[in-house]
């Protein structure tokens, strides 16, 4: 049913969307920490245009963004941002397979928020390049919330050239 | 059943496999996005070659590497890719729990896809050292396919220095 | 019941712990690894201390710590590290759900453990700002051991400025 199958693949180095690029340039880091209120228990934030305008602030075109997360029971995943029942559809199998009124040992009644931040995980890292992310069509950044409404900090790192 | 204990560990630094280094030559970027064609509709495809050629190809010695899936229904991990009935029971126990025709909100076929993919992440970020990732003995890179067969990019970025 | 909204949030630039900032003193790269024994055949390692022990040794201050496991049946993830009853719930969904005995192809009997390390991941990648990950109040992070107890590799890669 399950294949692994040899990689068929094609590089061609001088297109800009497929292909390689060298830089030298001197590199730089750039930080930057913002905050995010989300308004329900379960919730999934769109980040998306927060972290492009935090990229096109560091001037930095070429390198890698790492978004980090300082909380125990709120991650941060990539998928679709068009249609909102994607998000939904996250959120209900997680919540069907780790429900709040479980049977746990943490009785702080939040103990699905953090299994579910240990699956989804709380720290992304991403390519940019040409000062962008290259997204997907449809792809977008969320701050997963699994224990809100509450205020939630969402750390960034730079590092590339300009 | 479960025990949080303290690291036992030892740190050798004079031993190139174990212990430290510190590297100050000039940083640089490499960039490069490749094609993978998928054949089946699940489907785990063996990256770990592609990976190492582009590797080779920037020069880079030492740093890190992003390997970012830009697709919302395709991720990417790394497991053994030795023993294929492996990357048969992630994805038997992921299309079970997960599965295709199951109820869900977005209503175009690839819910299921949409789920594991936020599950199994589509960006990972590994270290270089000595001009190639330092994996375990049967470890590889897959490109996890969810909702195939089509043709998908990946985008490579490293930094580090030759 | 899910909704995805637009980010409330709010940017302070000129306070440390909530703003930004732009370096450029000389980027360099520093590598170690270390072993970890874990005791159980599951089990959550906590190596928060060893990371910090690391960057402190770097002396890099500002960058991106990349943190692999170069194993097929062991992982990394962040969560709380304050009550010991988080890490049990984890490991109890995870093990319910993936038992040991389950029905698999791979016959080595730990067919639970890869699927487990393809779920949680084996790569994390964190913000260094300070000299020091921004942790959460009750963060940190731990080595999740599936199929132990055995002798485990960390490898690590930090890349920033002094």
């Amino acid at each position: 049913m399950v294949e692994r199958v040899p990689c068929k693949h094609q590089v061609v180095g001088s297109n800009p969307t497929l292909g390689s690029n060298l830089a030298q340039n001197q590199m730089v880091t750039f930080s930057k920490t913002f905050e995010v209120k989300s308004s329900k228990r379960i919730q999934s934030v769109d980040i998306t245009s927060e972290i492009q305008k935090i990229i096109s602030e560091s001037g930095i075109k070429d390198g890698i963004i790492t978004i980090f997360i300082p909380h125990t029971t709120c991650g941060v995943f990539i998928n679709e941002n068009w249609d909102p029942t994607v998000q939904e559809d996250i959120h209900s199998f997680l919540s069907k397979n780790i429900p709040q009124n479980g049977n746990y040992a943490h009785t702080e009644g939040n103990a699905d928020a953090h299994i579910k931040t240990a699956i989804i995980g709380n720290s992304v890292s991403i390519p940019i390049n040409d000062g962008k992310i290259p997204w997907g069509t449809w792809q977008g950044i969320f701050l997963a919330e699994f224990d809100g409404p509450r205020k939630r900090k969402v750390i960034v790192k730079i590092i590339g050239v300009k």
